[in-house]
């Protein structure tokens, strides 16, 4: 990072306040009535109402607007094991993204567990205060057992972003950029370097939408995972597939795409030339990415490429997905955030990807049109329609796959954050 | 509560959106500049900082202006054991108040434990989020075990409100009705009804504030704790003196000051007829009193009277001292809430009470002189000068006891919230 950028995100943090959220009251309290409405003895009614009917905790609290980001500080960022209080710009950060994209409440909770058993009792335990759980940062493998308990101990929305929300924005990307590149999901050769949380889920995710796993070829640090070896967690062990490949030049001979969530530098102009004819490689890690994305374009004028990175084209960005996903979710209380609902998100980003940008958002990102084609193939974070279109399809999707609590409502296609506002 | 008052709560919690609380962003967020410094890649700044000094995060994030407001739900109001979620209204409220009168940022957390240990353990690993805790309507006598084990394992000011913050303005309007009275403390002879968390925290605060324990009579529902029985709680045992006393009609005799803090209608005429010339009563069930007010004051007119309502005189209203207390301990970084903080508290709103009200609080009361008497011995929480002299007092008192990490500010006394917003 540049000095001048660090500088100026630690001015942006500490001044004139510390912190990037605040508390607002949103009822009136200008008078004792008032006051004794909010509080006691007012108070006591809607205390009533919820404890003959949990359900009327919706009607009278904020929890139906409210998601906790959640970490135990083990996998933040690229900086690793920083530890729970360390992590808590990230956690009030997404707090941000989720408010200024898609109106959501959202309070950070940093966990000191002394084991993800730990982490999963304190979780479960407070969950009710919200209306859903957004997990953050949790190393893999741990993050999986914990993820699944919690959804199975939670009668709300449990997601683990780093897993599904990066999942869900590089399987929009990777669909767009494969039609660009006139190749069926069906029959590309994908290898995806990197077995952590972020792979995982991506590479489940791209299955869903189509993907053969004979033809995802999974790299960790030992090289390819396949039916051979014995050194394989339950979770890498889904990935393992019969194949001679063992390491990243054998996996990347021919083929399609090329999905890095590893470190930087590990892709090498030899290995991105052996590639098939029109490439497509997303290069995630983040700050640095697997390959420069200046040195892979002029090695291939035939690739689309993508990164985690704000000043190249294709930004893999998890805010296109996760404020519009709780969004959504939130808006039919839906129980789970399921593979429906993951999948429609996929489909509206891909879909908005190919109608042109409007001229605000093109006067955000530097004046040049933003359309569907190799250096535009997800919409840009800016993009009002993110809320119309992402939230009513996870919404929609969790109607019909029966796990939300409301009808699908009558106030979308969503374009007034208002309402959520007293 | 009246059919009105009720239904008026009930509309106030649920429209236009339900709940009292949002969150909003103090940071600009306008451009993808402003997002690159909230989030990646300028979030990982901060970040670092923390990693290398945890102090950073007073610097960096919220945690130094955010107080968590925490039950298990297990005492209520006065509606009892009705869960965690249908205590979310009240430690909402509690958000309100916080903000409304001090400018602390307050989140609630509502957790459902199996046990006092798994309410421990959850609420010391989620500790660190915040700069305080508030813990509330928790039942006795776990919740002294709960305080102790939190005090001893957080790094931050725990402070239960229904034991402490009751105390201390129980405290300060019972110096100044046994100072109107021309009664000494010290001398003076004591009956507390009730024997929970906030009778326990009132005597003991008494008890510092001058009081003779040999001269204060505690009565659970068995009659008076004297040393002759044997099925005393540790906490209860500390309350046992020599007496013949048995019954509130023995410990009522010639007594100076009732609390009550028990339940409605305890307190018969008889009984108050029963106490010395110019006695004390602090009649504090809500929201039905230990003796009517009215009755009581007809009865016996060189009495001073106190009660937890709105709609008489003399109300003892926590609200007149948590946010104030926090607000002082959070401004000087206290690590503890200490005994002398709590006294400081208790001297600052006694003195405060001895000074006119300024016009507005009047008008905000009904218009009629709010002078020091038998009918003002409290501050009115609508009182501006709440947050300069009681905060004050109590950050001074954290200073001069050595729990402060932080100089006395030079921004005391301290008129402007807006100096924690953004």
């Amino acid at each position: 990072m540049a000095e001048d950028l660090k500088q100026a995100a630690l001015e942006y943090h500490e001044k004139p306040v510390p912190g990037k959220l605040n508390i607002t009251i949103s009822k009136p309290t200008a008078t004792s009535r008032d006051l004794s409405l909010a509080y006691s003895p007012g108070v006591a009614e809607p205390c009533r109402e919820i404890a003959k009917d949990p359900e009327a905790a919706y009607r009278y609290t904020g929890k139906g607007n409210l998601v906790a980001v959640i970490s135990d500080g083990t996998a933040v960022l690229g900086l690793g094991n920083i530890g729970p209080l360390a992590s808590k710009p990230v956690m009030e950060g997404k707090g941000v993204l989720f408010k200024r994209f898609a109106g959501v409440n959202s309070v950070d909770v940093e966990v000191e567990a002394e084991s993800p058993e730990a982490f999963i009792d304190t979780v479960a335990r407070i969950a009710n205060t919200y209306g859903g759980i957004n997990l953050e940062d949790i190393k893999a493998p741990e993050c999986f057992e914990i993820e699944r308990q919690l959804i199975e101990r939670c009668s709300i929305p449990v997601f683990h972003d780093d897993q599904h929300g990066t999942a869900i924005v590089t399987a929009a990307g990777l669909l767009n950029a494969l039609e660009l590149q006139g190749k069926a999901i069906e029959e590309a050769k994908i290898v995806c370097l990197g077995a952590g949380a972020a792979a995982t889920a991506c590479m489940n995710l791209i299955i869903a939408c189509g993907a053969k796993r004979d033809n995802i070829f999974v790299l960790d640090r030992k090289g390819v995972i396949h039916s051979g070896r014995d050194d394989l967690n339950e979770y890498k062990a889904t990935f393992a597939i019969d194949t001679d490949a063992r390491d990243l030049d054998d996996a990347i001979e021919g083929a399609d795409v090329f999905i890095g969530v590893s470190g930087p530098d590990l892709l090498s102009v030899e290995q991105l030339n052996k590639m098939a004819a029109n490439p497509v490689v997303f290069a995630c890690s983040n700050p640095d990415p697997e390959i420069n994305p200046e040195v892979a374009l002029a090695a291939r004028s035939d690739l689309i490429m993508a990164t985690g990175r704000s000043d190249y084209p294709n930004q893999v960005n998890n805010v296109l997905g996760f404020p519009f996903i709780f969004r959504g979710a939130l808006d039919v209380r839906a129980t789970k955030i399921n593979e429906e609902m993951k999948v429609a998100a996929v489909h509206a980003l891909k879909d908005l990807a190919k109608e042109p940008a409007p001229q605000d958002v093109i006067n955000a990102y530097g004046g040049a049109a933003l359309e569907f084609g190799k250096e535009y193939i997800l919409p840009k974070p800016m993009d009002a329609r993110l809320l119309t279109e992402v939230s009513a399809a996870v919404a929609k999707a969790a109607v019909d796959s029966g796990v939300a609590s409301l009808p699908y409502p009558d106030f979308y296609p969503l374009t007034d954050l208002a309402r959520f506002e007293a």
